[in-house]
């Protein structure tokens, strides 16, 4: 198996991706590692790491697509940008999977430009792994799709179920959708029509989520309209920031409870690490034609190395396959698909660039 | 001034909707409260606090809106309970303005049937205050009305301005509106399409902000439409809840984090207040032609009280007429007004029930 890793992605790139990308060589002895980006820098970094008996082609690209960049714009006016030659490796059937830490909205173009969509899809979809209270759950869309239709919606649940199924191995995984009360008939016109074709669709679906279900994962895969995940998302990491903020400075304010504070730090660290996504390392964009898998801007070498492995497991239970025959039997329900024309993704990303996603 | 309290309502009426009504009828001296609701058991509520020179008269309502009701069928059969009776007693000029702990749908058809709009009001809204890092800020709407169109979203700018300025006492409140970046130009269609309208209100208009800006206090007033209102409120309850089991557990998992989480308990405690709802009250239902606060569910007398000084002061600082001048200035963007039948309250709660907005 092929895995190609855009060397020049990530805030940290290139020295966490070679990192990353030395540590899963090691680990996964299976895949093949194929380093996109320009050609002088990886070998510098690589030199910083032992990697006899580790053999990682270097595949040079003199473009980078950077994290502020607007994503169309970037992916055609930069062609040889390591986002663009990786992905059309994949696309030549040179790799059997992509992984990227850059730019979220210049990967989404670059797929879609590059990779095209599994034939039925109406839109592919970002994903997150989010950190529920006793496992991670998979919410998508989280920021590609600002307005969404009921099919597009349909489409996500029948992704991410399939994904949280044989990716991360969740036996008939639990589908909800995030909406404004537990009862059905409850939320937007959006919900109540997605609502009536997903739960007809013979997907495990357990109904409308409420926000508070969210963290409590009340279901395994999360689906909602991109522009609702991504307030969830940033939300939610507000959230945990601005209270682990308001701890530390009522904490600190009393010398009593700041020596509390001090013996229960292990604690808090346990906490974090719970929360810590580069436990999870990255989520699919799921729905174009190939595996391609994103990490977050800020990862560190594990995240880098857990992403690929992500990647090396969803070649393993053939993702895409999957949900190409779930796409084929929904077809009644998807009928209507747009022409590749009718794609115009500066108007799907909602003038977003870079991780603005 | 007179205002009005709905004595039934709330998970805990009316034990602490008349402790509260008392606590406030000694603080407030120049507010009297009328208590509504059954009176017998009022009156034997009253018995149990010293009432000596406390004028609180009772008016008798024999039906009582349940949390669980559903509003406008409620609203209809129960023509008597405290809610309606109430609400009418504010719309001939009996009171000055209606407190309710009780089924917000029911608060809201109650108004919208007996009170109507303020003229050129598309949609009222449900507000609340939310504890942001270093002072709490205004959101609107958090739940009446899931599917919105950009006039509405202008009109929720304009009455949530009013009410932190008058009410709150916020210079020139900056107003934002939720969407999934920063910069102009993202977001979905409904928010691109409010933000032009928003931006040449005259309002201080501070553009978009993303999930992670509202519990940072980017904003002073919070726009955004129903669904993703209660969608934000819903999950910040469910992530501090959340968080703070997890914190717990790992803090007792190991007896030096114990100890330390005991010197730590009053730092805790500090930001558990520091978050509490009752500190506020409870918040405004905006657009209706009266002062109506609708209060948490689950408050204890301290909210109570609390919201019963709320309505005092928005009554004290005519909100209803600022709110009605605004619109008027704003005429030109608001030419279209549905008619009265066109408000099919259910439709607009899209099917919510009590405390489920």
């Amino acid at each position: 198996m092929r895995i190609v890793l855009d060397a020049m992605g990530g805030d940290f790139a290139p020295a966490v991706t070679i990192a990353g990308a030395v540590w899963a060589a090691r680990e996964l002895s299976e895949v093949e590692i194929i380093l996109v980006g320009r050609e002088e820098v990886i070998r510098q970094e690589l030199a910083k790491h032992g990697t006899r008996g580790l053999s990682s082609p270097i595949v040079h690209a003199s473009q980078v697509i950077e994290m502020t960049d607007k994503p169309a714009i970037a992916v055609k006016a930069k062609p040889d940008s390591s986002m663009v030659v990786g992905m059309r490796m994949l696309k030549r059937g040179e790799a059997d999977a992509f992984v990227s830490m850059g730019n979220t909205g210049g990967v989404y173009a670059a797929a879609l430009f590059q990779l095209g969509r599994i034939p039925g899809i109406r839109r592919p979809a970002l994903s997150t792994i989010y950190p529920a209270r006793t496992r991670p759950i998979f919410l998508l869309d989280m920021g590609a799709n600002t307005d969404c239709k009921p099919e597009y919606l349909l489409q996500f649940a029948l992704m991410g179920s399939a994904y949280a199924e044989r990716v991360l191995g969740i036996d008939h995984p639990r589908v909800g959708i995030v909406s404004t009360g537990e009862e059905e008939g409850k939320g937007s016109t959006l919900v109540l029509e997605s609502y009536e074709l997903i739960k007809k669709s013979g997907l495990n679906f357990v109904g409308n989520l409420e926000g508070k279900d969210i963290p409590a994962g009340r279901a395994d895969v999360v689906v909602t309209d991109g522009f609702t995940g991504n307030v969830i998302i940033k939300l939610s990491e507000g959230i945990a920031s601005q209270l682990a903020d308001l701890i530390e400075e009522e904490i600190k304010s009393h010398p009593i409870s700041a020596l509390g504070g001090l013996l229960a730090k292990p604690a808090f660290a346990k906490v974090k690490r719970r929360l810590d996504y580069s436990e999870y390392g990255g989520a699919p964009l799921l729905g174009v034609d190939g595996v391609v898998i994103i990490g977050h801007g800020r990862s560190n070498a594990k995240a880098v190395k857990t992403a690929l492995r992500v990647a090396a497991r969803a070649v393993e239970q053939q993702i895409v396959a999957a949900i190409r025959e779930g796409i084929a039997a929904l077809s009644p329900a998807t009928e209507e698909v747009d022409r590749p024309e009718e794609l115009d993704v500066d108007k799907i990303l909602a003038g977003r660039e870079g991780k603005g996603v």
